[in-house]
């Protein structure tokens, strides 16, 4: 049996680990990010590769590839990040391939954190076999993986798919990334934070002790609290929820006019337990749009958790193997 | 030397061309789109398959295949204009390949009117030999096509890329294709006249005569009137303009950071003679969105004119022969 060493490289922790093509993991480790400069984190992904090398060799596992997933814009071909997260330090312009390539003979494939989701979905989770489908994954910020004619959709330089940037509102809020009204200010965590902490500093009722608290401490907001005012029946909180899925099915609907998908799915935290939040971006999106495009669309959310990353990143070295042009391998 | 049929179906006249490799057309000829239902437009494609292959067996050219391009969503894989344009009576969920099939033993190519305007610059003009760029067209309404790692971005059954139903603002007005605030509310033809026409209609004073006849016509006016008003000094009308081109620039860099494109193809009726259209365009898109990936990337007027979509619909003869997946054949 073939085995992939997978990397997830997130800015708080790195998991790591020894996954067949069934993205069972044989071995998995988690580690603290190190909030030093790149070199301690390459030092690190040395360190994780020679350790996962060596019990894959005691334990006759056959190594095929190793393959990583992080934030930021990554060039693929290269497997080199361009240009990082800000919750990763130093983490720009780093020839991760380059590097770790003089320390290990096994392939090595590069990608971004959301595009390695996908991946994982496509492969294993709930857009198993679907050929066009698009992946948000709902976090601090909004990120975006899509596999369209089942390929990899990646662009000039592998810098495509920032879905959290397309505007759904040309008069929207400035964004961190320079733009303004982006889906990430509205549907992020973040964005769903800013919306509340606007409201609640805005308004001079104090209807729970919490929004009080906040109204001294609105940097503390999250968007784990907005959505559990909002069940706890707070109508400003309900109105920034709406205002989440209004924006999110805004962007959706552009992005099935764009990419003619079959499948939308929804990761990460923003979503936590919420089958009722799909069901409300689902009935939104389908009152929008041009209906022979938007009514097949399925809108699903993604199956394979906290380990999608980890197993993602691990099925890089069977998809891509054999194939110069990165396009996928089927065999 | 080997040539091929092309066909280029618009709402007011349908092209028809035997072209070379090289886009030259060895015959071309112009009818009026025939008024009736889809089977006075079918009888005369046919008509013209005949002809053309008459023409080119009697001057001994070797013809490798007929291109189709249409406006409407086509299922290209299938050769199937599934909803058509309301500018072409009966035009929809019509079998084109199929019916065409029984008449010629050439292979057929049907795909959407702006994916073949993409392809012919791909292929010829201003996006020659660049693997990842977008083509939009302004006119009545707007189209788009990309080109992405070198093939044809198509999705599921070949419905993507109406770029001109991307959102740049959820609250927005209402789009003829069920959503709102699309970029073809705003950069269309028909959207500057619209806002041009909301602006007469609120404005009490008359400071040309032609505003004051617009007035008591208001549907007469074009997006042509509004670039000459502008020109003449005319603020509103300036204004309106402003706004295309500010709609036009969001929309832009929401697709450069969906697409990560090299280059961006503008074509089409709306920008006239207009190099300052496109420098504006270029300025606002310059001050926006991600800068690692807007910066790199170039705005350029197409350069086939409206031989475009006819050269565009022959090189598919090409491109796709031998390829059962449709990705380019670059032989």
């Amino acid at each position: 049996m073939e085995y992939s060493i997978g990397i997830d490289i997130g800015g708080s922790k790195i998991a790591a680990g020894i996954i067949d093509r069934n993205g069972e993991p044989a071995t998995k480790k988690v580690f603290s990010t190190p909030q030093g400069t790149r070199d301690s984190i390459l030092l690190l992904l040395e360190n994780i590769i020679f350790s996962l090398t060596e019990t894959a060799n005691f334990e006759n596992k056959q190594l095929i590839g190793i393959g990583i997933g992080t934030a930021g814009q990554i060039d693929f071909y290269n497997g080199k990040v361009l240009s990082g997260t800000p919750n990763i330090r130093d983490w720009n312009d780093v020839a991760i391939k380059d590097i770790l390539s003089e320390k290990t003979n096994l392939p090595i494939f590069l990608d971004n954190d959301v595009n390695v989701i996908a991946l994982a979905e496509q492969q294993l989770g709930a857009g198993k076999n679907i050929d066009d489908l698009i992946c948000l994954a709902l976090g601090t910020g909004v990120g975006g993986g899509v596999i369209s004619g089942g390929n990899m959709m990646r662009g000039a330089w592998g810098g495509g798919t920032e879905l959290g940037h397309i505007v759904v509102d040309m008069n929207g809020p400035a964004c961190n990334c320079g733009f303004n009204g982006c889906l990430e200010t509205y549907a992020s965590g973040t964005g769903i934070a800013r919306m509340m902490r606007e409201k609640i500093l805005a308004n001079h009722r104090a209807e729970y002790n919490g929004l009080a608290y906040f109204k001294h401490h609105p940097n503390e907001i999250t968007s784990k609290h907005v959505f559990n005012f909002m069940l706890a029946g707070n109508e400003d909180a309900a109105e920034v929820v709406d205002q989440a899925i209004r924006a999110l099915s805004y962007a959706i609907v552009s992005l099935i006019h764009t990419f003619n998908p079959s499948i939308v799915l929804l990761a990460g935290g923003v979503l936590q337990d919420g089958e009722w939040f799909i069901e409300k971006v689902r009935s939104k999106v389908a009152s929008l749009g041009i209906q022979s495009l938007v009514k097949p669309v399925e809108i699903r959310a993604a199956q394979l958790g906290v380990d999608a990353g980890l197993i993602g990143a691990a099925m890089q070295s069977w998809v891509y193997r054999n194939n110069q042009k990165f396009s996928f391998d089927r065999s």
